[in-house]
């Protein structure tokens, strides 16, 4: 075991001789974690010095926070979500070649399977919310259309809840579908535009929102998980343009690669094409996967 | 409001944009707090780049902690110690001048206040342990006696267990007493040599001690708060010398300035003086108090 040498704690060799008493971990990974979550814990311990009152404040908010958790509600995610550390976590594990689509968090509402669907189908069954169609290609990242990819898509609705969060208002699975790419990569859906909504604020979460003036609110977005054999699948969202909040997601998930417009379509074809009334509104979105 | 700039959102530049988005915080020190706590946690996961199921296994733990936490136990005040964060926030807020007994942690035990007792009082109500005299002279930092000073003592039995721990077997407040200092600043008690013992180890931080070969024993000692009018009071341990753990306390109690021997006296007259046979075992700790 390495020496352990507790009596030279001060506060200069702190974070040293914690770090020593991880020498005996025999998985290096989790040595590497514990040494490293050790230095810069105390490094912040250090720069900031809390009172005793601070600390003790600091616990009991983390024990609000493991309090809040439970089998519908995960406020460690959302205090994750907040800090940035969730979007920092994802941007570590899905570095994406030039022109491949952006990743952003999966969130925490991906919690049901989507239906498999019909392109062209209507995901809005509750029709809540001004309805417009989704639409796009999926390829690769040298432009190769990819037949058969799927794209599974979920949303909250135009009140700002997903189905899971009222499940006693909304249709079962409502704003989920899978959908799969046509021979030509294409994919189509009938949706309706999403509405910016607030994370779960009534929590200790919320309160710390509240007390740093931060508002709880995430801009409107649709979840995109694009998929095709032999690339790795993206974990996405298409936001809304002019969406409120778009310039300060309260989770920091917002890319402006992945910001699109709702356009007005006047087109009599491509309106029978999607199966709706012409004009319609028409969100564009084409997934780029990498290989 | 600070400008926020979340579509800037990448590894590079996520600590300061989410440092940014505290920026609204109306009380300076809540925001000090938050900006180092985003600027270190980003640096520690930017450092160990942890993939999606590490972050999911971190929220699950931290969760676990959570749900540990009741009226009785605090588990995150037990993972504050395993880390040495309890002993670097006493090290910051206890700051000594050279000469002046070193403090360490309350710990969880000083529940319950200890009751007020006579110079020379057996506190151990169970008789569960080698017999022992605590004595010694409480005094300022230039040597002046401090007559009437407090002195509080509590510790385990010699099974290593708090009277709190063991409400239907130890009797209540056993191993507990508030004494005051005689006209010559002293102080003299009887008690049992303490034991060490492990912190609660059948939780989440049990675990993480287990996964890490990491013990869960203190080594034995004994809580002291002394306490004098016009001086800083001093919350810290006397440590028995030749204890087990003594060089790896698992909540990085121990200083060497706090370690004292048993030692056995042979001293018929002194043995009167605290009504005990002669010979006997004496721990002889003075407690010197900065102004």
């Amino acid at each position: 075991m390495t020496a352990v040498r507790s009596t030279d704690f001060t506060e200069e060799t702190s974070a040293q001789v914690v770090a020593d008493s991880f020498g005996a971990t025999t998985d290096p990974r989790l040595r590497r974690l514990m040494v490293s979550l050790v230095q810069h814990l105390h490094a912040f311990v250090r720069d900031v010095e809390p009172t005793e009152a601070e600390w003790q404040h600091a616990v009991d908010f983390l024990t609000d926070v493991g309090h809040a958790c439970d089998a519908t509600r995960q406020e460690f995610v959302l205090l994750s979500d907040v800090l940035g550390v969730s979007m920092l976590v994802d941007a570590i594990n899905h570095r994406k070649p030039a022109g491949a689509t952006e990743s952003t968090v999966l969130g925490p509402f991906h919690m049901v399977e989507s239906p498999p669907r019909e392109l062209g189908a209507d995901i809005a069954l509750d029709r809540n919310g001004p309805p417009c169609v989704l639409a796009g290609h999926v390829r690769a990242a040298d432009g190769t259309a990819l037949p058969g990819a799927q794209v599974d898509v979920w949303q909250a609705n135009g009140a700002g809840f997903y189905d899971v969060q009222q499940p006693d208002i909304q249709p079962e699975r409502n704003l989920r579908g899978l959908f799969t790419a046509d021979e030509q990569g294409r994919y189509w859906l009938r949706t309706v535009v999403p509405r910016h909504y607030p994370i779960p604020s009534d929590g200790p979460v919320g309160r710390l929102l509240a007390a740093t003036g931060r508002h709880p609110y995430r801009p409107a977005h649709i979840h995109v998980i694009g998929s095709a054999a032999g690339h790795a699948p993206v974990t996405t969202h298409v936001f809304v343009a002019g969406s409120p909040y778009l310039g300060s997601d309260t989770v920091f998930g917002v890319k402006g690669s992945l910001v699109r417009p709702v356009t007005t379509v006047d087109d009599p074809e491509r309106a029978a094409r999607y199966g709706v009334e012409n004009p319609f509104r028409l969100i564009e979105f084409d997934v780029v996967l990498a290989s």
